[in-house]
């Protein structure tokens, strides 16, 4: 089987992925028979195109791109596809989701995802919105129509997280979890301890691109709780309001604090907690002061880091990267190759195919 | 559909499955409609029991063992049952595989495996025999017959390894590894750096059930090296005699060399390394002064580690337990799950059915 894939969104995701899609689309078929042709394509600013009996040449657009273009550039390109009509001319097998992340309401990634799922139709998405807000609903459409829903990259892009939970994890009570989930303040906090004052810890963040002009997203723990709802409401079966759960970020933290704290053998993390007590799961986000035995203190940088605590197994650590485009990208890509297993009956090792 | 599962080993690893099974039996039908009868089960030492069209009732079994009984006292149990009759005999959907390792042959577990999967019944096992020295043939064997060979118990027991890498991964170049894979020796390691001597640490480790009377196994780094070789060639496609690998166990280092390498800022540890360099796949198993910024510095205490070097992600690393009844009959619970997930063309997510 070819899978025909539209993607929605084009850019520093869906670019990685074609990417990947591209330089991996001869192993992808020799270990995995993973076959694949995307028939559309649709970017807010970008433009978009659908194929529906061919095949957009990702290599070539990939160059348009590269030299400045956009999707509207690409020969045969329309100028009235919009979202849902790429779901409905174009057909896919699935449709990956990756327009912008709205934590307020969801949309219209919401829609977008309700539709693809109505109309048998997988869903992959790298967006926030969907999987904190509306995940219970959108995998019960998806069970009721023989496809599934999957949302690795929105917690740590392509580092196992959901997948690890839920897959590898499966059958194990989790009972709570702890975990560094953005790796802007992670960056500042280790710079911070290196010495350098917050404003030129976030400067240098910015320089490289971790932390946006407006850094309040990041600095002030929204991100990190974005991603601590949608594992607690996946793992925990437990919903939050996001503006309901207690949340402090790392702009209170002073250089003495943090001297003060190096000279106790500890280190300030920004972490997500989850725990269960009593019945009632509580999640927060906050500056924690962590010991140095624990595995989340030699996180440093841009990297994240995250704790399960099970019945079967205590403690399950998981360390990778939690941002980038590739990586991102990559998400996108594992999601696709567990719907191509399951729907193959087959498991992903490779057997020489 | 019902599974029907035969236990070909009823020690440490198979007596943690069947409490694990019974414990979970209604949650694993709730969450996942993961139904099981077990029909059979044998042991060289306890006996064995075959219900073709019933099931053994695990919780009477168990409180047979508990009371110091053995399988062979459950009534209707077989006197002339033996590991090949039970595959025979008992028809079962899947064949658990927990008899003890052999690293020179894989005898008798290899036998076992061959035989269970050319009659189209799955395989799982936590006998590091047949992974490390028969893997590529179970697995041909097993996709020729529709059916899967899985071994996630070979390596950390329960804490995902072999399907991190090969599930949660796949689709990105593992192009090496290296890991504390050997909880015995890493808690004799901590031990001495916090002040004891070899020989005072081993005796606790043996006090405390981590080492055998005879260590040689554990601190000459031969079960570490057995690990390394399973996932060599799971994920590096590299086939590996053992007794052809570098190996250094942990006898030779000194309090001295502790001391020293303390003061560098550094910690020994047990590391099984694997690099491929210019097409060439290098394994070895010694002690290496790793860095404490490294993640793996700070696992301490019997606790196993392992960072895979990926091109998509950079290094992802996973730690938790590596040993444990429970912990190793959790790893044969979730290959069961994947097994049915593929099975039955569903993801495992719950989505309260």
């Amino acid at each position: 089987m070819i899978w025909k894939l539209a993607l929605l969104g084009f850019g520093n995701v869906g670019q990685g992925l074609a990417r990947l899609l591209v330089e991996k689309r001869k192993e992808l078929k020799r270990k995995y028979g993973f076959e694949y042709k995307v028939v559309g394509i649709y970017d807010i600013k970008m433009g978009g195109i659908c194929i529906k009996d061919g095949e957009v040449d990702l290599e070539k657009l990939l160059k348009i791109i590269d030299g400045g273009g956009m999707i509207a550039d690409y020969p045969g390109a329309s100028k009235d596809l919009n979202a849902l009509g790429l779901i409905e001319m174009c057909q896919p097998d699935i449709l990956i989701e990756m327009t912008f992340t709205d934590f307020e309401t969801g949309q219209p990634a919401v829609t977008h995802c309700r539709q693809a799922l109505a109309n048998g139709i997988h869903v992959v998405t790298s967006n926030k919105g969907p999987a904190a807000l509306a995940k219970k609903e959108l995998w019960k459409l998806a069970s009721e129509n023989g496809v599934q829903f999957r949302f690795e990259g929105t917690v740590m892009s392509g580092t196992p997280a959901i997948n690890l939970a839920t897959g590898c994890l499966a059958g194990a009570k989790i009972s709570g979890f702890r975990g560094i989930l953005n790796g802007t303040t992670n960056f500042i906090l280790t710079k911070m301890e290196g010495g350098m004052t917050y404003d030129a810890a976030l400067a240098e963040a910015q320089k490289l691109g971790y932390a946006e002009a407006d850094p309040t997203g990041d600095v002030e723990g929204w991100d990190a709780l974005g991603k601590g709802v949608i594992l607690a409401s996946t793992l925990m079966d437990t919903e939050f309001r996001i503006k309901e759960v207690p949340r402090k970020g790392i702009t209170q933290l002073k250089p003495a604090d943090i001297e003060q704290t190096k000279k106790e053998g500890k280190r300030w993390k920004l972490l997500v907690e989850c725990r269960e007590k009593d019945g009632k799961v509580a999640l927060k986000v906050e500056p924690v002061k962590v010991d140095l035995t624990d595995p989340l203190a030699s996180v440093g940088g841009a990297t994240n880091a995250l704790t399960f605590d099970t019945d079967v197994l205590g403690p399950v650590t998981i360390i990778g990267a939690g941002a980038g485009r590739k990586e991102t990208g990559f998400s996108i890509l594992i999601d696709l190759l567990w719907i191509h297993s399951i729907a193959r009956g087959k498991p992903l090792l490779e057997v020489g195919e």
